[in-house]
């Protein structure tokens, strides 16, 4: 169907909404849930270990309107997976099952849609989650632009781990598993169209691996946030966990990972790597003790290679972030005020 | 904030964003889960009734983008409830948790976003729902029309309910709780600027109490199929249910219960009632036994006031839908083809 384009009719409820489904959705998305076509998916969780055990499940969501759909690193698909799947693991969560709703501009070709279905796929399998329920609508040309999509997923989390935005204690070590700034500034630099020597590619990556070997590494307890800094960058997470915790963070210039492409092409736009998306990093605060073994664990995993202690956390100005600069200087880092890029994810 | 619009900024994960949070969906959305403001919520389940049972969760999804926002009966935030509240039910699910993403226009007035959360909000009260987990996205103007929402739910399956597409048996009979074609006539009425003696009005319902009532009322086994008839309509739904099931179904024209005033705009507009959406409608697909017991707690409920026992299952005819006319006719009643209305959901 590769000459196609997608119709109205297309999100009638009717024949060929069932035959997109069947053909396209079905067959990247196969899974006996999914499968059954219910209004519902029926899921199993595993049996619980004892009788009185509580299980806590993890449920988050987000919607993609990822302007151009596709770009160096991904496309919205992958970001859609890996988006949810990591909010999921900041919890501590397993990932274990998505649903994924699409907004569909009439005329999207079906090429377009079949490759970011496939990638959805590809990035689910990576992460260990199944897609078990989904939705498609179809609006009319100039409703919306080609294509929007929402995940939601639900995670199991183990039991005695407790992870939150409000458990940073002064003494904590922040720690961040690589590079930030990759994927805003891939999406910016793709819609200016500017070209740069080193290419850029966003760091768009499903976490689930990286944070369950954290987990393991770590004591119990010993771990206590861990927050991806997307919409906002870092700066903007470090300021929600230091309000949330009522504690201060303080920060190394120096210590901070940033690709040189990152650094020039921020420098060129005007914009602070601090503020600048990114999609496959995690912020993890963790208690002094465990600060080294978190380090090697992170370092450990393929989405960790540059992982670096970056700061501590401060009884001091509690709710601020400070940062050392390279230049031996102390700044105030603030939320984002304002937007910086509208639809960078 | 009455006077004001949605402005990009809102979307950027900055302070904006947080205080449209803060002020409105938490305002409104009030529960402890969504209150942590970690990038997952985090929920306990109720404790197993044994160390080997297995818990069994119901998810689903939906997307809305219906217009315009606001429409007699209801608007697209109590749409947005009650569409995946009924897609939990249908499995036999209590509904418990719910995640909201929203997709804004930029410009949208803050005074439209306010009256649809509070709508949601009211709608998953009755409905017996936490909103958990949300997220929203802000997009440039003409990139999206107004709003659009997603809603994803997590339900439980009590134990011993399996209800699902495929299990309708010959001689099984076919209930329905109410009138058809209200919701879809009340949309594309609106739309047309068509004005009728008796108003139309959206059947739009939360239908959890209802389904609730159903199993509380029948032997156990004894409900086959639940499934709500939305997009496509009666037709597609009955068509899709033979179709899983491999049976024949057929329904009598005199026994489907349609409202003069949506049965007179069919008329003008050349619609069949049977292909038109309904919003607060179930399915019901039960043993023969047990038809007497399933009509009356549907008719004791609110929402099933004009419910109706229309068909039944037959085996001849397999992955067929046949109407017994008013006029002794018989004839095949196909899924929609095409697309009716788009945007009715």
């Amino acid at each position: 169907m590769s000459d196609k384009v997608i119709l109205l009719a297309h999100g009638s409820g009717g024949r060929l909404g069932q035959e997109l489904v069947e053909k396209l959705f079905l067959h990247f998305f196969d899974n006996p849930a999914l499968l059954q076509l219910d209004d519902s998916a029926v899921l199993d969780l595993p049996a619980a270990q004892s009788a009185t055990y509580q299980r806590r499940l993890a449920i988050s969501t987000d919607s993609y309107v990822v302007s151009p759909l596709f770009f160096p690193g991904g496309d919205i698909g992958k970001l859609a997976i890996c988006g949810t799947v990591n909010d999921l693991s900041m919890s501590g969560a397993q990932p274990l099952w998505l649903s994924a709703g699409f907004i569909i501009e009439e005329g999207l070709p079906l090429a377009d849609l079949e490759r970011i279905v496939a990638s959805m796929a590809e990035t689910a399998a990576q992460a260990g989650v199944q897609i078990v329920a989904g939705d498609t609508k179809v609006v009319d040309r100039g409703s919306a632009d080609k294509l929007f999509i929402n995940t939601a997923g639900v995670g199991l989390v183990p039991p005695g781990v407790v992870i939150a935005g409000d458990r940073a204690r002064p003494g904590d070590l922040v720690l961040i598993n690589g590079t930030i700034g990759d994927h805003g500034m891939t999406i910016m630099t793709q819609r200016e169209g500017l070209q740069f020597d080193s290419p850029l590619a966003s760091d768009c990556a499903p976490l689930a691996g990286l944070v369950a070997r954290l987990l393991a590494a770590l004591p119990a307890g010993t771990l206590h946030c861990l927050r991806d800094p997307t919409r906002g960058g870092l700066a903007t997470t470090l300021n929600e966990l230091a309000a949330r915790s009522r504690v201060g963070i303080e920060i190394e210039e120096d210590a901070l990972p940033v690709r040189e492409a990152v650094r020039g092409a921020c420098e060129l736009l005007g914009l602070d790597p601090l503020y600048v998306a990114n999609e496959g990093k995690a912020v993890a605060i963790v208690a002094p003790e465990a600060a080294e073994a978190a380090l090697a664990a992170l370092q450990s995993d393929s989405y960790g290679r540059e992982a670096a202690v970056i700061g501590r956390v401060t009884e001091a100005h509690p709710g601020r972030v400070v940062l050392h600069t390279t230049l031996g200087a102390r700044r105030m880092v603030d939320m984002l005020v304002g937007e910086q890029l509208p639809r960078i994810c």
